[in-house]
């Protein structure tokens, strides 16, 4: 694909400039992308290939997009979804850097996508699907599930979220968290992250878990484990982040404090069950923004962030431009890897490869200053020895 | 005083119903007050005296204005600032609560304050001042040092600064704190604070510290502990946390990683030492807001937050209404003081009376369900006969 | 096998008593174990098997066999290593329990050992070896592999390790922690816990790692990380948890301050290399308990403790029997495993089956008196159509 | 006083040796102590003083005696206590240091200690004793309180306190500290040392407290406050630091856990009230040295530490000669602004100098290769014109 005409279909070109801002504050933090991309502008691994990039554009995405094109690739950039695109991001990718940006692109562009040698997936519920489709023999290409890399859930699930849940729950409520009681509803990776940032805060924190092993984890971190019923009659700031359900729900609701704080961190907005809020409210009102009072019909106050939506997008930024340098250095170097090796990959969903892993984490470590050791070859045997059984 | 017209002097009154919505907010997380309020209305301790209370005109000062209201008190409340004064929140003590509030009291005003027979001093740059005053024998009535109270320094300085402090940085630069280097320059109550939060937010704390005693202590807390040029060369962030001018300087500057933040949540804008800043600075630009980039003569980017104004204030919301649920508590028991000991009390500045203190305390545990022991006789007796030496 | 002889060979059977306190004191910490042995006495899964078991002969491995015994079997016990015995824990297991205890089962007593229908393994490097033999097709039976089970390696590694090394620094040394550089070599689970705990005791902590990974988070978990040579030149406190040989090394000991102390909990004695900090040693002498100094050629101390072996064993306790109690409760739920479902066992390595992890999760908090919730039936639902990718 | 004859009263002069390997590992951990004795070297300070000093007769008191001696002072060093005495170090003191040593000085020697110019006091309870006098004008020569001073106090009750309780309790129980429920009773500067580092191993930390400032501390900085009497419900392990009586008492124990452990480390025994433990019991019986379990007439196990005597010395070896360094360091500093001040002291007692405390804290950080700032001529007159108020 050759063309001197720029294809976009972007709102106002002439935001270019205040976008151009933007990418670059969101740049700085993303060392590791950087740096692949200056190894991408030597090598060029991506020449020849056509990048469809289905993404929310924003200020991050824009430079995975910066570090495809300068691997070689067209890069086809279309917006997951038109809410979440930045309009002046959009068009700077356009007027900067060569991009092209549609608004739905496989709808009204799929025969654009033809040929397709490999996918990259970073959703969790993306990559579910995409493993139903390999199940029953569908999948039309191989996929590199970016979501399980350790440096993208390491960064997005404990650090990620733990530091921007906390600032969206400041962020919407201006609560003291020190000597406040924070229920943690989950205890995963994100659960453990959000809960060690409560702690950090200096919250008294108490976790509720369905699964007796992080359950037991809970306990030996130090927190205290109750039932969601039991914790919901002391705490002060409900999080929940499960991905299931229903985590916050009637009969928490029922024994509250006046005054408690609900919101979720997790997944969807069915994690709180607002309907049985809605159930027990007299009336609703504005408290501030992001912070819905519902006054019950027994007198007390419950407020209810961002409507249960995602405290952390909806309050705050989301993840920080260096948790998103992680995950989408997976994406790229999963891009490179799918060039490579298309022939041999077979039309199965895998997983990141360790070395890009690693690669990541030296790269990250690298842009820190932080030196560490390597194996010395007697260790090396060392090793061999005993993983041999010998 | 006794009038039936409303005195006022302030931009609309129709901003009335607004200001109470936030006024409301931050009543909730204002409990202490809010129990002081009560007995105030019971008691009117404060009947006949008239209040002139020369503050920031924010949600939480309506708070304790209600509550000098309650204890019968006439009010006349001035804005320190016209800057700080959120005119909603003005609107609604007057329409609503029957306070007078003026645009700036004690110079229009000031005959209004005769027969002055004490007051309160929150700021520490107050108190000393009053403090030359009294050496000088020039102090015209009592004053209570509201500053020294330890319900409020615990909270204003330990909880408040290091809350908001991380809440600031934070918002300004959305960067990941986690994994980071954070400099923190002075190790009083406040950068104790300040270095809680940073590691609890998984950074790595320096401390920097002219004091050898409070030095110590952060080496014993576990943080690593050099000079300030020394650290300069190491660090992601520097807060400045002294109360003195020069914190972070030229010296400082020379030697910065490219990418460094450097802010301010001690004091004025002279810890910050911007002048020497800029003397290294070839351009200057708006990174994000509140982040001012400079880049140096050298190729380095330097960002300085809200100018090296209290980064608390500017970019986030300051401190908690818990937190100033506290300090005005203290503003409120401390004028019941002087009312009810005025003709005791004399030309001096006075601490905060113990009892007042535990008494806030008391309360504050109180809204929070938290019940405590009481010494047994046997118990104070022992305790007697060991204070007495016998 | 019937018999009213008590078969045993041991040193002294009047120490019998003494014995049973210190397996009492030991139960009292094993709530887990008790709990299955209680329900072993009703159902008596393991009745008609004889079960010989090679372990260090310790009051905790006395509450393993106790619980075998109360499941039915025959248990036919020997030491793995004479120096470990603790005689009057032996004792105590004939004369009170009907154990049959053996110096050494496997080489004069391997007939009694015919007719194996399964076994199970706890060391890492036991598994090791019994994988080869399986890769070789030599496996005699199928064999349960504890060493993975979740609530074995969290409780050893990490809640084990971290504390019982720890203890073992201080009681050899009398260190204060606090304020000390501790260097934490290895950052897999034993060396987060040996960091988490340095870091509870008030240290400045540093991590050495090869993995870029595991140094990575050990980054973003707020230490610093830096080479074991960089650090060699900083730290008070050196511990080696890397499970490879000379993690602790020349170079190393060339750049250390007079003063330091190097200890390994990770593995055999050869994480330090003692030959290279013997060839700069001028001379040695015993300063304490368990602390050897070299007095090196170029006049400082080095400290050595417990001549480079585990220093949790060696000068503390090793784990606490809370510890021992999920390792011991995990080989008898695998005992019962391999004990009902031998005949469709192959013989192969099984890891430990979640459900026996879960159980024992569940009994543990069940000890504590903790209570967690379950799926409700939408969750499952809910759970089940994601999973499915539907 | 000049004689060649040896003055002792020692049990056995040939334990020197061993003595002076106790002593040498001691004053390894004590380069304060050090540095003053190098200075006192060549300043000789002390020069014609005759120091009567009453303190146990340990590793780290040998190693203050050797610096008062290097003062140039003639030291009369008697033991407070024979129980506490350690032989082999009294005889190392008079064999290679020419000290001496006497069982009991103040009352068969007393003549020897006529023309007192001052003296120093380092316990609580002394000092509160010579308050006592001074205020009834008995004093006889003015007196250091040694006790206040910061570098004593940080270092003694939070980090000294803090470890050797930890540390003394997991000797005396090798309990599992992570995951379980640890009750601090009182939470001054010990009573925060010991919080500090029982939440350090992982413990969901309890506190009980009087003194409402104190239990609102202890709520902001995260933990759970409540009545002593709600704890003893939930609690694994009791630790009593409050300097009362009856601070874990009858109330406690009839609700206690069977399992329970408790301990005192504030004080003498009557922190925890035997009598009323002994009230429920049914028979005693020794679960480990240490550990005397109480069965009581309910049926429970009670588990007692030390007979309720501070468990840190008992069961541990007390304070770690690193913070003794501290204490000792006051002493010796003391003693030399006696020497040089005492015709200008007064018969009071007197708090410990700011500038020797200073002096301390920076000698020690020089010790650890910690530098600090010093303030600017700039910064020293912006801090004056504000403490002056102008």
């Amino acid at each position: 694909m050759a063309t001197t005409e720029r294809s976009y279909d972007i709102a106002d070109i002439g935001l270019a400039e205040a976008g151009q801002q933007r990418i670059d504050w969101a740049e700085r933090q993303m060392p590791v992308l950087a740096q692949i991309r200056e190894r991408f502008e030597r090598e060029r691994p991506l020449d020849g290939i056509t990048l469809g990039c289905c993404l929310h554009v924003t200020t991050e995405t824009a430079s995975l997009t910066r570090t495809l094109l300068a691997g070689g690739a067209d890069v086809a950039l279309c917006a997951s979804n038109p809410l979440s695109t930045q309009d002046e991001v959009a068009a700077a990718l356009v007027d900067r850097h060569g991009a092209q940006v549609f608004a739905v692109l496989h709808t009204d562009r799929a025969d654009e996508l033809a040929d397709v040698i490999g996918g990259t997936e970073e959703t969790t519920t993306g990559v579910i699907r995409l493993r139903a489709l390999e199940a029953e023999g569908k999948l039309g290409y191989p996929i590199i599930a970016v979501n399980d890399a350790n440096t993208k859930h390491f960064f997005d699930n404990r650090y990620g979220t733990g530091q921007s849940t906390l600032d969206g729950v400041i962020r919407a409520t201006n609560f003291l968290i020190a000597g406040s009681a924070v229920v943690v509803i989950g205890y995963g990776w994100c659960g453990k992250g959000v809960a060690m940032r409560a702690k950090g805060h200096g919250a008294h924190v108490i976790v509720c878990e369905v699964d007796p092993l992080r359950a037991l984890e809970a306990v030996m971190d130090g927190f205290q484990v109750m039932k969601a019923v039991d914790a919901a009659r002391v705490g002060d700031i409900f999080i929940s982040v499960t991905g299931n359900r229903d985590a916050i729900s009637g009969e928490m609701f029922e024994v509250m404090k006046s005054g408690a704080i609900v919101c979720n961190s997790g997944h969807f907005d069915v994690e709180v069950n607002k309907e049985e809020l809605d159930a027990i409210t007299e009336e609703t009102f504005t408290a501030r923004p992001f912070v819905e009072g519902h006054r019950t019909k027994d007198g007390r106050e419950i407020f209810l962030l961002a409507e249960g939506r995602l405290i952390n997008l909806a309050a705050a930024e989301g993840h920080p431009a260096a948790v998103m340098d992680m995950s989408f250095a997976n994406q790229a170097l999963a891009a490179e890897h799918v060039a490579l090796n298309h022939e041999s990959l077979e039309n199965k969903v895998y997983d990141v490869p360790l070395e890009i892993d690693n690669e990541i984490a030296r790269l990250k470590l690298a842009s820190r200053g932080v030196e560490i050791d390597e194996l010395t070859d007697r260790q090396r045997d060392y090793l061999a020895s005993w993983n041999q059984g010998t």
